[in-house]
């Protein structure tokens, strides 16, 4: 290929109330304003050493405004609006500064509906870890991942894993060959983008790495300190031997996830592939953490709007075509 | 008072199948086999320099047989008997020996109907932690507690406290004066024994003090790895800010609690008491875990029968009075 | 005997600058100011339910005022005057609210002429663990135990087990019967005070306890993160296989330990008692922690000076008589 | 470049005793025996999916047979032997099988002397991690880095970085331009590779990746119940606000460090340059961990001969040449 993706970088997050959010993200994640203008807030954890890994948008409803993949040079952008155009996928540029701090961009609407942003270069900003000052909250580090419902999980699997270079790290696929979850990666991470088989385009959460696993038990702590005990919905649990997580919602309503994993995936063939004999049941979505960790309360399955890239507006959402 | 009480020392479980029962203590649990004789297995934690802490013993059903508080000195057991027989409490004196490992002992009927037996003296063991040859498992290090259903909390609490001298940790009373719950100690630590308002005479669980709380998660590990994930009824997670915990049941039925707490009760007086306004719902057990951690499976509610101390014929069961 | 003491309640040391101190004790390890009066700053953990567990004391050089054990009951302290008139020490009555927030108490000079304080009233304090304002820094829970030089071990030990009832945990005799090591409890923890052979009186440590051993690592960041990591002479290392610890110095020079012991002693005739060779070298304390843990750095043997409790003046220091 | 290098991937390690070696990394670290041959004994860590990650291999003297390089593709050993027959370095051709379960490999002298290895193809082997029967001692996960000292480290900076496209996570420039220490990487982890300035080319340490940090506490506690305590040369401790390790020796004398780094490198350019004044001291090595840990044993600054990719003989050390 003639561009590289390195991970995902940045995340736009609508929010009903802004200073609210803002005082959930700061105080209890422990995350740092860069930088404001009216009608978004520029956040960044304590390990990103760019302007922003999370926007805080305001908006009429909660959801995704556009997730964003870190490109290896300016030019990828070029040839990633070349094989768009080719597939017949909305695209738009993003001239320099329109995000803040941001260099030139790319946004396109991916197969299923999905607000996709590339982008190469962000200003810097300080590192904060090991500064007692930002020792604050949660300490979340910086975002990891975002994990989708689509109704479109094979068409999204050949387009992120042929068209743009991701590898699995774990896929299910059932009896008639339907992909009913995919964990895809360009970082040396487990996955940089999540795709659950359901109605979609939606969002189920976004991920932000914490230090260690002990800073998730710690999170809890701090969430039920802080009063937000019942925004829990799932964990702590692992969904393979290696991660731990908790997911709870924020202050708005967005899902939001604690990850930490303990291996890398130095082996670019990695792929843990589960094939669901034919007669397997339904995905039960309520075990969170397949691997050990209490169900999910009921809320847990509920999905976000996403936007479209053109207009802002949200992209309705259309149950999975029965296989 | 004239006699001392120190802690909870042992317990007797029945169990159905004794070498299965054997496997999941001393493989999955990391307990250690003292002795054995037939229909007894005799198991100590790893940092139990006694004989035993927990007594397997073959049974039809489940549930406890008794379970065993030590007294500072042999003496004890003498006032003990004189208490019992002045509040009319059904006795019976145990001889050296018809326990392995133990003196004299004292079995009561508690005002509620549970097994108590006292005891002074028991032959020592060797105390194992530190020894390379003994990290097994879980490497669960001593019981801890037991936690008990009763119709009648309030005259167990007059027993517990005022008769026999422990100490409150925490008591919930409602809006009727009825004691909810109460978690009262002798030993330093949050609590010897715990009871519930609910139908009994009945066990809930009994508890195994772990080295401290990352070895909870470790356990859901080994738990997990060892085949025995689906037996997690609940957490983990916390009762208060400074305690972890799971509950699971054992491969007979039995539900087992690992736990830590990182404080220790060193003012007497200490008591957290909680008033429950007149119009307070039920008590919820569902959330196992108070401070933070997901509901429980609906069968975490589930109790199990006690012995008496006469016949060895299970109690029966009756639901609380209304108040 | 007629009293019981409880445990080590709370510890006086002596500072140059008082407020650089409480700096120190309140930013850096996490605790609370409750009173202040003109040459005092009173601290408490933030797991103490009383008025105070640390004074910080204006005074021309470092070391330690007084160290106060806190007894059950108010005539307890009639009790300990007899005993200590009977044994011709010094004795001095401190009436109440001599030290903000204590009831009456009584100061006496131990037989190798520390200043130890018994008390039993102090008013009571909000309890902060668990609430998100005093989560900062070290968050230190309390104090746990003093570690002091005496050239006078063996009168020490007789002293403390026989007279006020300690338990030794672990004492060390050399082949001569000297002993060079003892840690004595009155609480169930491993000890409330701790004695090594050497020039005294003079205070080696004094110890917090912290809530769990991961706190113990987060501590070694929050040091170095406020620019404190070469204050550190010993660990993080363990003396047994369930304790963990670090050592370091305050802004003042006074040195402190953050101590957490994974097991209760549950047992009140636990001793662990080590004889030694007759031709056993001198004890190298330059292994700060035994188990497992790198050398302290030379500056760790240093021992600082005690109060009278007549006039305050210094207690010299005479090195340890040969055996 | 037409080639790309994954990883550091396995090590051979010159050991006098065979199965007292293996005896250590089985036993205590937690290895698993793959296969062996007369005179070799390949092992993997627990979360290694290849045939080995580390071979063991009988030799008059301690140190490292060659350290191995992971490619891509096997055309990357194509373009690699191009580039070293160019630059004029020794290489030699290793034809499949000739180490058991791997492909055709390619082995080269380095600028400074070491034996580098790379190659592509490895049989692969069962991932363990999560298997109750392979939960032994340390589960040590797989094999991460190997650190070196060379008379050469500017040489080494350019081969390594120019040449073989290694990015650089910190290295320290002294006053002259000289680089006294540096860590390189082609995984997203912190090093592949580390060299030092000092007598070379010489060994300093192999260290695996563990799980987490608190199982390098763990792991302290392994080491001392098994009787290795005093092979401890160094740690626990951090270089970095993000790390965590020990290193001790093995019962050859080999040095072994546990490594985990919780951050990842997903950003490409990421470098953390330190330029010392002209007149810094010479850099001290007994500070084992920079950012906090007790200072090393002096054993630690040892270093331990590599063998020649020709004939098998020690390569000769020489000092460093003054700058």
């Amino acid at each position: 290929m003639p561009f590289s993706i390195l991970h995902t970088g940045h995340i736009e997050l609508r929010v009903a109330d802004l200073e609210r959010a803002r005082g959930f993200y700061v105080d209890v994640l422990g995350m740092v304003e860069t930088e404001r203008e009216p009608g978004r807030i520029y956040l960044r954890g304590i390990d990103e050493p760019f302007h922003h890994g999370l926007t805080l948008r305001k908006a009429d409803s909660i959801g995704i405004g556009h997730y964003a993949l870190r490109v290896s040079k300016p030019e990828d952008l070029d040839s990633l609006y070349e094989l768009h155009r080719e597939k017949g996928l909305p695209t738009r540029k993003i001239p320099e500064g329109q995000e803040k701090g941001q260099g030139e961009a790319l946004r396109v609407e991916d197969p299923a509906g999905f607000p996709v942003e590339f982008y190469h270069s962000m200003e810097h900003a300080d590192a904060l870890i090991g500064k007692a000052a930002y020792r604050r909250g949660i300490e979340v580090m910086r975002i990891d991942h975002i994990t989708n419902y689509t109704n479109e999980t094979n068409k999204e699997f050949d387009y992120y894993v042929k068209d743009l270079g991701f590898a699995s790290s774990s896929h299910m696929i059932d009896g008639k060959g339907v992909v009913q979850r995919m964990f895809i990666r360009r970082k040396q991470g487990n996955h940089d983008l999540g795709f659950l088989r359901g109605a979609g385009p939606r969002n189920h959460h976004i991920a932000f790495w914490v230090k260690d696993w002990p800073s998730i038990i710690r999170a809890c702590d701090t969430l039920t300190m802080s009063g937000y005990r019942d925004k829990i919905e799932c964990g702590p649990g692992r969904h393979t031997p290696t991660d731990f997580s908790i997911y709870f919602r924020d202050t708005e309503g967005n899902r939001v996830e604690l990850y930490h994993e303990d291996r890398m995936m130095t082996d670019p063939e990695y792929d843990h592939v589960q094939r669901l004999p034919a007669s397997a049941p339904m995905v039960d979505y309520m075990r969170g953490h397949p691997y050990w960790g209490m169900p999910a309360l009921p809320s847990y399955v509920d999905g976000f709007p996403v936007e479209s890239i053109m207009d802002g507006s949200l992209k309705p959402s259309t149950p999975p075509i029965p296989a």
